[in-house]
C-alpha cells in the first residue's frame, strides 16, 4: 500500500490566502518526507481536486486520504467534495479514496486555536 | 484593563458548520473562565460583529482582541473585517480594538493541522 495525502482547500482570489495551506504541506513534508502530498482547491486557485488526485495516482499511490482544510463542514465539505470524490473514484477504480473529517473538527486543532486565541504569539 | 476576545468566523447556511467554532469558545472558557468571549459571524449566522462587540463592551471590556477564525487571509479578513472594526471603533470610542492575524496563520495551528492530516484520530 502506498498512501498519499490530498489536502482540499477552498481557494481565494488573493494569492496570499494560500500561505497557511502551503505551510501545512511543508510541515507534512518535514514530518513525513516519504509521504506524497498534494494540495487542491475548490475554486479560484489551481490545481482542482481531480488533477491533484491524478498526480498522486501517477506517483503510485493506491490509497489516498482526502483531508478537507476547512474549519467548518458546510456545503463545500458535505456536498461539493463528495461529488468531486465520486469523479476521482470513477476515474481511478483501483485506488481507495478515504474522506476524512474537516480539519477544524479535529480536537487537537480546536485546542490549538483556543490556545492561540488566548495566548498571541510574541 | 478588562480584556475580551471577539472571535470572527465566516458563517454558513448549515448550522452544523458552526460546531468547531463553538467548541473553540468552550475550550477558551475552560482555559480562562474569567475572560469574556464572544463569537460573531460575517454572514448567514448571528450575531454580527457589531452586536457581539457591543456585548463585550456591555460586560465592561475596555480592550477587545479580535481574532479571525479563518484559515487563510483573503478579502474577508483583509477588507470586510477592518471595515466592520472601523464601525466598532466609531461606536465605542473608549475601547481598544486589536486586530489579530488569521488563526490559520498561527504557527501552532499550522503544526496541529499538519499532524492531524498525518495522524488521523482513532
Amino acid at each position: 500500500m502506498k498512501r498519499g495525502l490530498l489536502l482540499f482547500a477552498h481557494g481565494a482570489r488573493d494569492p496570499r490566502w494560500a500561505q497557511p495551506f502551503e505551510a501545512v504541506v511543508q510541515r507534512i513534508h518535514a514530518h513525513a518526507p516519504g509521504t506524497p502530498v498534494a494540495l487542491a482547491y475548490l475554486e479560484f486557485m489551481a490545481p482542482p481536486l481531480e488533477e491533484a488526485g491524478a498526480a498522486l495516482v501517477a506517483q503510485g499511490c493506491d490509497t489516498v486520504e482526502v483531508v478537507p482544510l476547512f474549519l467548518g463542514a458546510g456545503g463545500h465539505v458535505r456536498k461539493d467534495l463528495p461529488a468531486l470524490l465520486d469523479r476521482l473514484r470513477a476515474a481511478h477504480a483501483g485506488v481507495t479514496w478515504r474522506l476524512r473529517p474537516a480539519i477544524g473538527e479535529v480536537e487537537a486543532v480546536i485546542e490549538a486555536m483556543a490556545l492561540a486565541a488566548l495566548q498571541p504569539a510574541p
